[in-house]
Order: structure tokens, then sequence, then C-alpha cells
């Protein structure tokens, strides 16, 4: 770190550890409301893989001197510009013209270009009209990317008589908008002339994956390990029945970025003790499914208030066929009662919705389709059915195996896809406690 | 349009119609590999619904000279900066600091803020830390936003004494970057002092869902429509089993936009014929289940490939046990026997994977069910599991209802989940054309 930081320059008001970089994504149509831009996430997971931090991104419309002047920004904030879309033969694309303005250079033809975009043409029969000249048109001293999958070419700036306030190489790079064309034109072109320079920070992520702790008993269990510590920065994420302790950490190599995360995952892990189910991104139906092939177990499901989800989660995973083979959906008591057997006194008695339907219907499950495990869920998920003594978001999941049945009992908050998504989950993690022996639910 | 343009002025090298504005999301988080960032994509269909184009939007860290030179940049495009973030009490939020050196104005401490802050600590029996103070001081001019959700509070900067280029009014708006703070102060607080400034182009969607046909027989069947037409704006986007034509218009009053919507939609409307299953973004399973209420029908399912994927999504619908009470998950062969009662010789002369099998499963189904309709998909998902005359992607989907049966035959492309939503989507459409009485598949 020493060596980096003594190489560091301050500019744009912030330390500056040899590269930094902007993103700029051009069109007008990224600008409309409801569209969405994955360029830039995907260029900024891609330079921090070589270590290169990503310090400002930018949308512009197709705007010669709007692009021109948010490249001027982005020099002044690092050493590198990267820009995608706006290359095509129209004459709203305007991006060559933005940087060429911005870097006060002329646009002149490149006849490599000229000649490859009309031999394009030719093989299809075609005759190029003049507008597509506008491809060929390039920056002077710009080196030309080559496009496998589209008619617009990249451009690889280098500034080495930069007259800036530094006097360390700077980068302007310009890839397709069509993330097809720009993905392998970055991967095959621009990853490996930007490798070398990267030589700033590695930013390494973890990812702590919790079932069956509400999301404010898990801040509450890991506080004291996170609290004060800036890096790894600790964020907390919760989603229905699942919460991500994510740990990002910062460091001049990605060896010592592990360390950092290690010694922050080691005491959390053995605080968060059994809810804690991946630190490798395995999902519950993932480990559920690995613990099942472990064991040579069949499962079977019989779902009411999930209608079919907890079983499609188990059907997503690959090879699912060799521990499930067939799962119940039953909505109505009839149903529950013709093909799990629940007794229908039962619905009387306790109601639809209660521990001895949901354990009649686990029971039922696991002895007519044969199967090791049964796990089943009932509930109310709403918006209507519910009532003062059995209301909305009441739901009880039960697993029975070989040693009996255990079940929970939940009230859950929101609406009924949230319900149903959290109820999944819930069941999915009572399986795993299961198939794991913990005894604890 | 006349006057609007009338009012028009030329700047930043495009035509600016009234206002336009810029969006920064403030925070050093948000330029990590893998961070959403949200706030911009609410603010933009929050703006264009009070006619209010964003013709700039940008990301920068936590640094207050990044910042300013941000706003400078905003203020060149429009006469709107909102920006999110970076207005909490530590050192690295410096969003108040970077505006007010953008604008050249002085930081006053708010005493109205400095008291509010310390009455919220009082009321939790705290003492204020002084730090929190920065959360008090505001560019001089500023008008406070309260927030209700938070301790942040937002400023909206009125710049009347604008020596800049423009003769207008310009607005700098401050919000905080947590969206359940930031949402409701900018609908409280914000939306109706824009709305009336807002004077712009009114932009217009519409979606067209289309099922049963692939994306390039919905763009050959529609291209003459839309060809050459830039207003509206004409996108096909696809997804697994589903197409939509998007079409976008922008016009002065909602009224000339929806003209203009109506001009293409009708003849694209046409031309999709039976394809066309909805134009208000109702999906498969939700006309699915109006058709069986208005019928007065019940459903069921008998689902192999697709695992309980149909069921969730006919049980995502809201009242669904008013026409589905159970559904058969049968992967194994076995199950296919005892539950639904395919005779067991079909599995060796014609295959799981087999016409024979789907129209079985799907009158199985049906007569044990006493249901009025069942669909059944059986096919291969992979990525094992596939032969060369019964590849990965071969799939048979049957609707049994009062008149017979009809199948469906698909080779579907791609990987697992990829096929089983095709699968789930094809036979939903199924469905679909057997519950409206459409005889071609």
């Amino acid at each position: 770190l020493d060596e980096a930081i003594e190489r560091a320059t301050s500019r744009c008001g912030i330390i500056v550890i040899a590269m930094k970089a902007s993103i700029l994504a051009v069109g007008a149509e990224l600008l409309a409301p409801g569209r969405e831009e994955t360029n830039s996430a995907y260029l900024t997971s891609a330079l921090s893989e070589i270590r290169i931090p990503v310090v400002f991104r930018g949308v512009v419309g197709d705007d010669e001197s709007g692009i021109a002047a948010a490249v001027r920004h982005g020099l002044e904030c690092g050493e590198l510009v990267i820009l995608t879309g706006g290359l095509g033969p129209t004459l709203d694309d305007c991006t060559r013209d933005g940087v060429a303005s911005a870097l006060g250079r002329q646009l002149r033809e490149d006849t490599r270009i000229s000649e490859w975009l009309r031999a394009r043409f030719r093989a299809r029969g075609l005759v190029m009209p003049e507008l597509n000249l506008r491809q060929a048109m390039v920056p002077e001293g710009a080196e030309v990317l080559p496009n496998r999958k589209g008619s617009a070419p990249g451009l690889f700036i280098a500034l080495r008589d930069d007259a800036g306030p530094s006097e360390a190489e700077r980068f302007v790079v310009l890839l397709p908008g069509p993330p097809r064309e720009m993905v392998p034109m970055f991967e095959e072109h621009v990853r490996h002339r930007l490798e070398t320079l990267g030589t700033g920070e590695q930013v390494l992520t973890r990812k702590l994956w919790v079932a069956g702790l509400p999301e404010s008993s898990v801040e509450h269990a890991i506080l004291d390990v996170y609290q004060g510590v800036d890096n790894p920065e600790t964020t907390i994420l919760a989603g229905p029945g699942q919460v991500e302790v994510r740990l990002t950490a910062t460091a001049p190599s990605a060896q010592d970025a592990t360390k950092l995360l290690d010694s922050l995952a080691q005491p959390m892990r053995r605080r968060l003790g059994a809810a804690l189910f991946s630190e490798t991104e395995e999902s519950l139906e993932q480990v559920v499914g690995r613990r099942l092939k472990e064991l040579d177990w069949k499962l079977t499901l019989a779902e009411s208030i999930t209608g079919g989800l907890i079983a499609h989660r188990i059907t997503s995973v690959p090879g699912a066929s060799a521990y499930f083979e067939r799962g119940y959906i039953t909505y109505s008591n009839e149903s529950k009662t013709e093909l799990l057997g629940v007794p229908s006194d039962l619905f009387a008695s306790a109601g639809a919705v209660s521990e001895e339907v949901a354990v009649a219907m686990a029971t039922g499950a696991r002895e007519r389709a044969g199967a090791n495990v049964a796990l089943s869920v009932t509930g109310i998920a709403g918006p209507s059915g519910g009532t003062k003594d059995k209301p909305v978001g009441l739901v009880f999941a039960s697993v029975a195996g070989h040693s009996g049945v255990r079940t929970k009992k939940l009230l859950l908050p929101g609406e009924r896809k949230y319900v149903q998504q959290w109820t999944a989950a819930v069941g999915l993690d009572l399986l795993r406690r299961e198939l794991e022996g913990i005894s604890e639910a």
C-alpha cells in the first residue's frame, strides 16, 4: 500500500491511487423511463477485477457537446474514460464527434474501416450507403478495435501528449452499445491493454446467507463484530425469509482483501451458528438438494399456501429428479383429504390452517409418496381469507422425517407474493435443518 | 408544441423545451461492483409523469469537488439538478458541501434543523453528538424539506439570481439516499413544486404482450406498421415464451401522446390477432384466472418438466382458490401412473416425453381432480437427460377440456431455467386459447 500511496496524486479533490476510471453510457433511449442500462454494471465489475476503481458513472443523450462535456469531466476525475453506445451509422450517433471535440482532435476517415464496411455490405450483395462511412471516421491517433458481432468498430485512444495537470498516460475507449457487441470487444481487445495499468485497489466481496432469523436479530448478533470497522464494509440486505450479510474489502492485493474478509467472517460465523447456510451463494434449494443426494433420500412436498413455489425452487436445481419424484398441490380441504389422507374432521376441529393439518399433510405425503422426508405448508396468503383468529400471514410449516415431525408457526407481514416467498424460504430452511441434523428449528 | 418550441432555447447543443433535469446519485458504495442504484430510475419515471425529461444521469463518490463539478455539469445541461444521498451526519457525507461549493454559497446552520435534531435525540433519551450538527448546515437560501423517515432533512434551492447563460429559474434539490426516505420526501414535498414547472413533453408508453409467436415472427408481422415511424418509438423485447411490443410516444399533451399510441397500436392489434393477449399488463395467469371465473370452471395442472412453476404462477393471483383446488407434480413415471393414471406401457412404447403421455396426463388429471380443464406438460429441461431422438428442450403441452385435447410440441433452446420458464408460458398460453375459444393453437 505504501508504494501505491507513494505514487498517489491528489486530483479532483480525492486521493488517486494509480488509475481511476469513469464510465459513460451514451444514448437518448437510456434516459427514458423504464429503461435499464447494463453496460456500466458490467464494466464496473470487469474493471474491479483488474483493480481499476470506477469514480464516476454517467448517462448522456445523443448530443455531441453533452458527450464532450462528460468526457472532459471524466478525464478530470481519473485517467480512463470508457464510453458505450452512439457508434452507429445514423446521424444521431455522435459519440465519435463528442470525443474528438473533447480531445481537440480531428475526425479522419480510416480507410481500413471503410474497406471493411464495404466488404461487409458486398458479402450480402449490397452497396454500402454513403451515410455508413460515418463509422469509418475516427479521431486522430485512435487505434481501431474490431467488432466480431456488428458493424460498429470500437476505438482505443491513448493520450500520450497530455498537456493536463497529470503527466501520467490517460485513455479514452469507445465501445458499441449493444451488450452482445460490447462484452466480447471489451474482453478480447480492452481488458488485456488495461490489465497492466490497473495497480489500484482490489475490491472483494463475501456474502453470508442466513435463514430462520429476522434482519434485526442478524444485526444484533453481529453488531459488535463490525461496528466501527470501515474495511471490510458490512451491509445487511433482507429478502423474504433470507438475510444477506455482505462484506466488501478493499486492499492492494487479493490476498490482503481475503485476509480482511476472513477477519470479519470468522467471528460472524460463530455468532450466526446454524442460521448461516451458505458463504458460497449456494441457495437453500441447492443445499437441500446436496444433502438429499448425500443421504440418498427422497423428498416429497405438500403445498397449500405456496401453490407450487417450493416444488419450483426444488426442481430448478439440475438433477433434482434424483431426490424428488412427486409433489402435491392441495389448495382445497377435499384435495388434502383425497391426496394426502388428512382426516376431514380436522378442518372443523382445528381448521385448514393449523399445526394439526400441517402435520397430517406432511405425514400423509411422506407415507403416500414413499419418501424419506416430506415438507408441508399451509397458511393464509391474502389479501382475503383472513379472520381475527387466523389472520392473513398465519403459516404452519411441517417436516416429517424418520424420527418424527417438526413444525414451525409464523405470522408474516406484507402482501400475498411476499407471504408466499417468505413461507417457501422458511419451509426450505426447516427442511435444511432436518437434513443437516440441526436440532433447534 | 408551437408554444413550447417558442419558449425553447438551445443549450448544451440540444434543443431545450422548458425544463430539463439531471439526476446525480452520490455515494462511494454506488460505484462498487454489484451495487444497484434505484433512485435514478424512480426519479426518471416520476419526472416523466410531470413532463420533465431527464437529459443527464450521474453517479459520483463522496467527494466534495467531484460533487461540485457534477452539479455544475448538470446545471449546464438543464434547469433542474436532483441529488440523492450523502446527507448523513458523518464526515464522508458531503453533498451539502459540494452543492454549496458549486453554487458559490456559504453553509449556515439552520437552527430549526438543529433544534429538531436535538429533539429527536432527546426523545430517545440521548444527547446529540456534535458531529450531527453537520446535518443542520445548509447552503444560504435553501428551503428545508422535512424527513418523516430519517434524520437527514432534504433541501430545495431555487436559483433566482442566476447569472448564467439562461434567465430562467433553475433549481437544485437534495434528497436522502435510502429509497424509503427519498421516495416519500419527493412525493410529499418536491413533486408538487416541480409539477407547474414541467411544461415539456409528455412521454407515454403502451405495452402489447404477445404469446405463442417467436420474436422474429412478431417483428415480421408488424414491421411495415412501425418502420420509418420515429414517434411512437417501437421496441420489441423478448422474454421466455412472451414478447413485448413497447410503444413510446412523446407529445406536448397526454391526449396527443395517446392518439399517437393508438395510431400504431390499432394496426398492430389486427396483425397480431389471437397472439396478442394483453394491452394492460395483465399476465397470462391473470387472463386465465379471469376467464376461469367468467366460465365458473375449475382448473387442474399436471406438471412434469416445470415442477410446480405453472401452479406457482396460477396461485400467485389473488383469489385463485376460486378456480384452482389441486395440482400434481409428477416428475417420475411411477407418479404419473399412480397419481394421474397414465398407462405404464406408454413409457416403453412412446416414452415419458411424448404426445401420448402429455395427453394421458391431461385427461387423467382432469378426470381425477373433477376439473373442467387440465393442463399438462412433459419435457426434458436439461442439462442432462437428452438423447438424439429426444434432445434437451423437447416439450409437449396438452390441454384437456370438454371438447377434447389439444397438444403443442416444442423444441426450446437454452438452459434449464429458460426451458422451464418458456414451457410455463407456452402451457399458460395454450390454456388461454382454450378458455378464449381460439381454435388455432
